[in-house]
């Protein structure tokens, strides 16, 4: 029998909290788990046209490198996905979106972090100017599918959640759920 | 000008710990990012024949929910990503694997965690049996390869690694740079 789940916070943080789990499995091991509470996240894939897209590079000083990405950021406490979506496709790329179509969702890295990343498709793009907050070092990019296909395989595109965001679109595209061109 | 960067360690965790960065900007503003630094882990898409993968279900403390998965794991310190990719398949799935190839790497969540996801194929499986970790919930499953792109786009995969890996081994498989079956 399970015993009930002992919750400890550890970690306090402006963005994730960490929570140590434990519990008594069913031969009476005491099982711990460390867990990073996230608000949650969107990426939006803006496409420019048929055959382009439009990409950063974002400075991470988590890893200590300049890496290839769409545009994403966090949720609020309480914002809705899409409007996260518009917020930071603006943000980071200065373009805003006549439509927004979401794609799914997935979790980032599940084995540690409830981390729920939502994919968001933007088309019909508008230049309104780049405001970037502090902190951040970003570059704005035009890659045409091909290229961006072409840095997946030779690891210069080497963020994950772009990775699986590019490819999910892609094959979407091929099963016609999404339109062959933008509406505009 | 940039000051240096000041460290502080706020959580030390078995799994991963969590530092505290802050410095200042060049317009004089204290910047601070919370970071998870992740020992790293490896992914192994097992391929059972050209139409076959083996997937795992999984289930996940930190997301209360049971994720469609490839096998995967955490690098234990100094490890090689190939031997853990191995450990981790027999662990999880109890094949062993003849032939593995690196398909590539990407980080999970670069904008919290250094996390980086090793990438590799498993080729001519042989069952030996499944060796379980105190704590884990594992169910194996052959799942076809258009299955598995039919749980992308309806939602039931929503493991980011494992969208990205499949999605990944896929356009190198259409690239042909992946022999079209194994050489078993």
């Amino acid at each position: 029998m399970k015993t009930p789940m002992h919750v400890e916070t550890a970690f306090e943080g402006h963005l994730f909290k960490v929570q140590v789990l434990s519990w008594t499995d069913q031969q009476g091991q005491t099982i711990t788990r460390e867990v990073v509470r996230h608000p949650g996240a969107v990426l939006i894939v803006p496409v420019l046209d048929s055959d382009t897209v439009v990409m950063i590079r974002n400075h991470r000083i988590a890893v200590r490198e300049e890496l290839w990405e769409f545009p994403a950021g966090k949720l609020e406490p309480g914002e809705d996905p899409a409007h996260a979506a518009q917020r930071e496709l603006q943000e980071e790329t200065g373009y805003e979106a006549s439509i927004l179509d979401k794609l799914g969702e997935f979790y980032t890295s599940p084995g540690f972090t409830d981390e729920l990343m939502h994919v968001f498709e933007a088309r019909e793009l508008t230049a309104v100017g780049q405001r970037l907050e502090a902190g951040e070092q970003i570059q704005v990019e035009h890659v045409s599918i091909e290229r961006a296909l072409d840095m997946i395989e030779d690891g210069t595109l080497r963020d994950g959640k772009s990775v699986a965001a590019l490819l999910m679109w892609r094959m979407l595209k091929e099963r016609k759920r999404l339109p062959e061109e933008s509406r505009a």
